[in-house]
């Protein structure tokens, strides 16, 4: 099987890359396994060292929206797309440009360019809580469900939910089979801040872990639907694995998500590396990180996820101690036992 | 005031136009009514004799992708536009790239010719019920309310659900202010029929009236939720005199409708002229036709349209008495009674 992951070499792209081949095979949308033979890595960064050192992976470096716009990707033969490459929220949102180019016109180039294979590839398209957003002057449904109308109120959040219709129609139309999966606030993301409003939501952990003073930009009452790495990854896997007919709508169904807050957030960095590591957290205010935060919703529901057998984390200090154990480079000594 | 309206030699357009240069003025966005001085009508035919006579109105002729790319259009010193230009709903379902650019593309680019004005100018984007659609194996939401999640069923209700989320957020980062209002189907249309699914609900009653055989190619049963051409301008008009506190959310609101069915349509047809008109319709299915039509909900209430102080007509059969009455030249002398 020939997969093409764009945003490749990001954290999440090069995380799905590695369990992918690890794993070896896929059944592809209800079918049987076949082999992995061949994951192609779109991105403008180059992939990590133990990626670019396997045989099966391929590197595409480049802008995604002249790379799909010249057909160039995804590859002839390619049968599965997983869609990850995008502006982050925080980006957009100072860039307008920038994230109408990233997120609407790429995503409209690759769901073209995948029509023109003629073999209706199966695409994951990774979509994001942040098309829900509270309006103001009124309150946010509770809880949010599948089949809650989303209000974006960011850019990045209309772009995605805008790619979300474009790839329910190109699978209406049979030029893809199509898989929206929103994910949720992802934490704990190994290595650098991004531009990522929801960056802090790793942050907060990962750099006292490593002894380094973070920033909480937002209150400690603050709640968040989360999804460790490991959840997340599943849950693109399940997407590209499940059977139009277990897949069900067109709409794009949300991910499972972890329901807690900044606050137990900062306990269970606490639980894990004592009070010094929790002493590492400045509480200041951002108030352009809080206005985008607080639009999103914390209370998630994901009955169309549970009934594929996906399942949220248990706790986000299982969550913490996973990430200690996974990234013991990052984490300062006397933290890692 | 200078107003701009796409589409504007069509029959909405073309009706938008002379109720506005009859009128003489506009209230915009809560603001004191200013004299109405150029309204520039957008379209690639020419605009009915009538309205090329008024000194006060302008032609644009041309495709309105290129002319909104280009800056042509809106003219420096627009203030209000009405974007109504659109392929229609069975155009889109023939030729998915026609409905591509002249819906999706066509809206961006005009979005973006606003948003370079410099100067917030009120978008009035018509939207269409559309955007509703029974999903296979599911039923339809009842009722349809402002609130509830829109799913697609055709590529014309993506292409106008993607534009409600553009309109969205360039209002929200003050590009645009915006108002998205969802048309319901409009009947009785006067002229010939156009390529759109929608275009029987018109012709069932308007070519009988004529003497002429019409197919209704859809069961009696079949629910409508339908809206007279006056009661649909007067839902265009409303939206661009709104104050953005009186309009509300960026979202799009539903236009207020009758709910009615093909069969009482039909009834209506024969208690204004006679058994001889209501014979002359064929009852012959067609499928690609019901296949759009049954997926559109009957049921929708417009509670934000309501607040607005707008009301649905009262019955079909005054509807189709309100066009005997503007259409003497188009109906068959006995029946004009």
């Amino acid at each position: 099987m020939n997969i093409l992951i764009t945003g490749g070499s990001g954290f999440l792209g090069a995380r799905l890359a590695r369990t992918l081949l690890e794993r070896g095979s896929l059944a592809l949308a209800g079918a049987p396994a076949q082999p992995i033979t061949r994951i192609t890595l779109a991105d403008k960064a180059d992939p990590p060292a133990d990626l670019r050192a396997d045989a099966r992976v391929q590197f595409a470096g480049g802008d995604l929206l002249q790379q799909a716009t010249s057909g160039a990707l995804p590859a002839a033969g390619t049968q599965l797309v997983f869609h990850l490459a995008a502006a982050v929220s925080g980006e957009c949102e100072a860039d307008f440009d920038l994230g109408m180019r990233s997120n609407f016109a790429a995503t409209h180039a690759l769901l073209e360019a995948c029509r023109g294979l003629g073999t209706q590839p199966v695409v994951v398209f990774a979509s994001s809580l942040a098309v829900f957003g509270k309006q103001p002057g009124r309150p946010l449904p509770e809880p949010i469900t599948d089949d809650t109308l989303p209000t974006p109120q960011s850019s990045y959040g209309i772009q995605k939910f805008i790619g979300e219709q474009l790839v329910a129609d190109y699978a209406r139309k049979g030029f893809i089979r199509g898989r929206s999966a929103r994910l949720m606030t992802v934490s704990v993301r190994p290595g650098r801040p991004n531009g990522a409003a929801s960056g802090f939501f790793s942050g907060m952990v990962r750099e006292p872990l490593a002894g380094v003073r973070a920033q909480v930009p937002v209150a400690a009452s603050t709640p968040v639907a989360l999804a460790s790495p490991a959840r997340t990854i599943e849950g693109l896997v399940r997407a590209a694995e499940a059977s139009g007919a277990d897949w069900g709508p067109l709409t794009a169904l949300n991910l499972p998500s972890l329901r807690t807050t900044v606050g137990d957030m900062a306990a269970a960095l606490e639980a894990v590396g004592g009070r010094e590591a929790a002493a590492l957290l400045d509480w200041t205010p951002d108030p352009a990180i809080e206005r985008l935060v607080s639009t999103w919703p914390g209370n998630i529901r994901w009955e169309r996820a549970r009934a594929l057998g996906l399942d949220a984390d248990a706790s986000f200090e299982q969550i913490v101690r996973d990430y200690v154990r996974e990234n013991p480079q990052a984490v300062t000594v006397s933290w890692r036992a």
